[in-house]
């Protein structure tokens, strides 16, 4: 190896990018210790992903992989994209081996990563699937739909993983290679290459990544290229429109997310990566303007992302039904992917509040409080008489696995990586983005250690006890991030105002945050047709839901009586210990069932009064899977 | 032949049944013959069904079938169901010779019934595009996407239209010899026949309506297989769910339609039939049930049919959403078929009503004022922003055919043989169904010919005028179906009940039939969550919809004040001539654009006064495709 370049890093973390704005804190230097998320993290690591291992076994992926490298004889199973699911299964391994070092964690991984690397072909390829499907002859032939480039993309994401968290190179090997082959084959033809994209974007985050674990620019460049290639039309013809797979508006011209939401999100993030690492900021602007439309015309008030179950794509300005709500898991998680680079670019709280919002609602609904079971789909309501018509679908209740199973692998990933988002420094300042129990120790830049313990009983008490532990004696800062939902919000007794970070300079002993802890009753802009004259309730960084279980009517005739007062207690033995929320409604619809249903008169019946309780939505469907209500009529 | 058996019937109809309560009055018996309707005949007539044949032809339909008949070499063009869109315009230009016999159609009947003649199999099996991709050796072989028996299933009902419209009897021949070698190939596997179910219903009420004309029990026979033996789960792991193919529950014991909309009323539609024809109560009693509850919980204020773009298909109880209904135009054809039947059946107005909303607004939408452009897909609301990102989107605009063209010749031959569903004998009575400018002269039994001239500015005016031109000296009767949306109608000044039909002994002279005409403004039960809070103008059969090229304000933040006044003009040079809505409404919401939508406080902005314009939704996207909505906001 050649002297390390500037853009090398060695943080423990994904997007660990040395040119933003901001610096992350990596896995170790930021650790959640308790409190909400750790259970929720040992969950992962204990449960979730040996049974992923299993779940990988049984649905054949790994017998792919074995297959593609001659050991056995049979055809591929399943989608094919099933070498992805071992990826992120293996990024996972990973991200939680740093978290926690262990035996057990290396020998799956280097178990996994053996397989992994005895299927890549001569020249670098490796997919297993078009491989035993389609012969070395039938190589990028549908690239559009074969997720060559996109497997590549979650190989290159966990090579990247492993080595910044094990040390282990072999994996890294694999994907240098495969990456160098992905560089000799796609391009602009003029320098007789493939001039082709893949419709399912992932590489140009991967290849970004690649280059700042290796310093080779050649990864920045074509990640750049696949940026910019797309938006063109280049994919017709290929049973959806060119919007479905973000090539309809060249990303430079975009103004909007449109189509397939994974998808968009990804291709999203990546472009900002490459925004970060080239300094480009015409391109950084445009994808803040992009994610600004996305974030007050195309998100749920859960964060979830993509309104439609047809093609699992965003819907235009203010189609968000409740009902049919896609808003896929990993749409979530590639929204909080790609405002974790906004925010690492911008310095914006803005981002992490985005984050917040996706981690706590919408991304974590998609996983049982056991760890081991999910939703593919996040709807927002669910109606007592659904009926489940899809593998999918959410009337199922939580399923232990997918046919397409891209959801819990990732959701592992996530869960494995989380602290990561915690934290980051600046020049001369630490700042932290999300509140959880845990300790952050950093190095600033010219100054020193800084090293900070956090107390909270977060999300369901506001306050944040921060403990100075260590710091330089020069002048730096700890900045809070003061959520934009938390109007009136104190720091040290003093106001720090919303949507900001508040920074205090060289802090010492305890700083004590504290966040307003009433419930909201949030409406909704008109536009929002699909909930108009409902309200849904939010406490804290958590929105809620009326669960059939809980209530005395049905939860489909329930109505909120307007100005209700809200009550919160916490109940420690319900769902692993969440605030409920309760207030009055009233049940009955004026309506006879059987009947036409529209017609003159009004319809509000004045029925009769009763309590309305209400869990946080991340818990739903642990108990049983019945009707669901985030947003509730009022009258 | 043999004698003709009592099931065989000549009247020019579709459902030409002698066997339920009622019997219907055929083409040339009814007769439309001015007002609002017979333009849109001419039309159709004159323009739609010469550009269908020329359609056919530029798409490759009638290739197909001349290729699969040895005429020429090539591979076969378009969807695999690309013969059926042959089939329904040459039932259409049947329908069309019976109400106006021309030398031109015949000529153009003649050509393309060789066509389908010569690419017949000896053995009676026709399909071009399953003969020419999968040869002989393919039949059958897929046949839950094939749709071969979708395809015999629309000969057979063209085949029958012809000879009952025109006499020839070529058409009819190639029908027969393709039942019988469906009646020697599918059934019971003990008779050594194959177990087997098309994924696409029409076959039933095809092979039915060949009964009625033929006589051929084993038709019938077969029709009621191929109904009982749906609903088992024959159809697994297909793509979809076995419901989205009516397949999940017995005809017997569902309570309600699901799955894919067309597929399913057109089941029902099949279903019904043959409750007709072998007269069983008990299959009709559920089929009563499931028509309530689709009319009840899953049908639009348009009468569209079918919630979802996802699998095309009907949502849950009351999932409506107006932004993305799919309610596609072949839905409100095949419900119209299927209230038509059950109308027959029954005797119950309440049919004679679904038919009258399906039409005027959910069918009617579907095709342009020019009678040549289409909607496949007619949503209830089309925000300014919306992006089309499918072939069928309505953002397109009408579109003179699509890749999938079910829909256009589906509405010629519901157009063409409207006449037949104005009206039908009991043994001692006539009854007008639906209220059109025109004549009906009817045989009734033991009685004689009653003569009727209809004489009405409906739907833009409600009084009808019916006037007795020849009756018999024996008593009979005239009813006249007075709509559920009409109370405080009369007849010859007295009052008639709304929902039933008035009936007049022995009337002589004229006959004057008063509609109220006022306005209604309509809500929706408040389960309708997608319309919460919001109305819908209605008047007599029509619903209506805000365009934006009538409006001051932008449509998508239109809102109607409550208990505002509705005025109403008749514009005869607005698009063809339509009766006008005028009201008070405001606009603004009261938040601002680009800023997170879900928040605390009201978001009801008191916006400007302005003038509201609505037009009969059935004219929209005439002049210009943009922002539309039926339903309202209120406030």
């Amino acid at each position: 190896m050649s002297a390390v370049p500037d853009a090398r890093t060695t943080v423990r973390n994904p997007a660990a990018t040395g040119r933003g704005r901001w610096r992350p804190a990596g896995l170790r230097e930021a650790r959640i210790t308790g409190g909400f998320w750790a259970p929720r993290q040992l969950r992962n690591a204990e449960h979730a992903i040996p049974a992923g291992q299993d779940q990988l076994e049984t649905a054949g992926n790994l017998q792919n992989l074995r297959l593609a490298a001659g050991i056995g004889e049979g055809e591929a199973i399943g989608p094919v994209f099933a070498d992805s699911d071992v990826y992120k299964w293996l990024e996972a391994v990973a991200w939680e081996y740093a978290r926690n070092p262990s035996e057990n964690l290396l020998e799956r991984q280097r178990e996994l990563t053996a397989i992994v690397a005895a299927a890549q072909r001569e020249d670098g390829y490796l997919d297993s699937v078009v491989k035993l499907r389609q012969g070395d002859e039938g190589r990028y032939t549908q690239l559009v739909w074969s997720h060559e480039h996109y497997c590549a993309g979650h190989l290159i994401q966990a090579a990247v993983a492993q080595v910044r968290c094990t040390g282990d190179r072999e994996l890294l090997d694999v994907a240098i290679k495969l990456a160098d082959h992905l560089v000799a084959t796609f391009g602009d033809t003029e320098d007789d290459k493939t001039r082709d994209i893949d419709g399912h974007p992932v590489i140009e985050m991967a290849l970004v990544e690649l280059y700042r674990e290796t310093g080779t620019s050649a990864y920045l460049e074509l990640a750049t290229w696949f940026v910019e290639a797309r938006g063109h039309g280049i994919i017709q013809n290929h049973g959806h429109e060119p919007g479905y797979f973000s090539d309809r508006v060249p990303v430079r011209e975009a103004t909007t997310v449109e189509g397939h939401a994974v998808r968009a999100v990804y291709l999203a993030a990546g472009a900002t990566d490459v925004a970060l690492e080239t300094d480009d900021r015409a391109l950084l602007d445009v994808l803040k303007q992009q994610f600004a439309h996305m974030w007050s015309t195309k998100t749920y008030v859960t964060g979830g992302l993509g309104a439609r179950w047809e093609g699992e794509s965003f819907g235009d300005e203010y189609e968000l039904p409740a009902d049919r709500a896609y808003a896929e898991t990993c749409a979530a998680i590639g929204g909080i992917q790609w405002a974790w680079r906004m925010l690492l670019a911008t310095g914006d709280a803005f981002y992490a509040d985005a984050i917040e919002r996706m981690l706590y609602n919408g991304f974590l609904a998609g996983v049982s409080l056991s760890g081991t079971e999910y939703f593919y789909v996040n709807p927002l309501q669910l109606r007592g008489a659904a009926h489940p018509d899809n593998n999918r679908s959410p009337a199922h209740g939580r399923r232990g696995w997918f046919d397409c199973a891209c959801c819990p692998p990732n959701i592992m990933r996530t869960l494995a990586s989380l602290d990561g988002y915690l934290a980051s420094t600046g020049s001369d300042a630490v700042q932290l983005h999300q509140y959880a129990e845990g300790v952050v120790t950093v190095d600033l830049p010219d100054h020193g250690t800084v090293e900070l313990e956090i107390q909270t009983a977060y999300p369901w008490e506001g306050a944040v006890t921060v403990t100075v532990k260590r710091a330089p004696s020069t002048p730096w800062a700890l900045e809070l991030r003061i959520p934009q939902w938390a109007e009136g919000a104190t720091v040290n007794g003093e106001p720090a105002a919303a949507g900001t970070y508040h920074r205090i300079s060289q802090p010492t002993g305890k700083v004590a945050l504290q966040l307003p802890m009433a419930t909201r009753v949030v409406g909704a802009d008109p536009r929002v047709d699909a909930v108009r004259d409902s309200v849904a309730l939010e406490r804290g960084p958590l929105v809620y839901a009326v669960e059939q279980i809980d209530q005395q009517a049905n939860v489909d005739d329930l109505h909120l009586i307007p100005d209700a007062t809200v009550a919160h207690s916490h109940e420690s033995e319900l769902l692993d210990g969440v605030t409920v929320l309760t207030a009055r409604g009233r049940t009955g619809t004026g309506h006879t069932p059987g009947t036409w249903p529209f017609r003159e008169g009004s319809m509000d019946g004045v029925g009769e009064e009763v309590e309305v309780k209400a869990i946080p939505y991340y818990a739903w469907a642990n108990r049983e899977v019945g009707a669901m209500r985030v947003w509730l009529p009022r009258g």
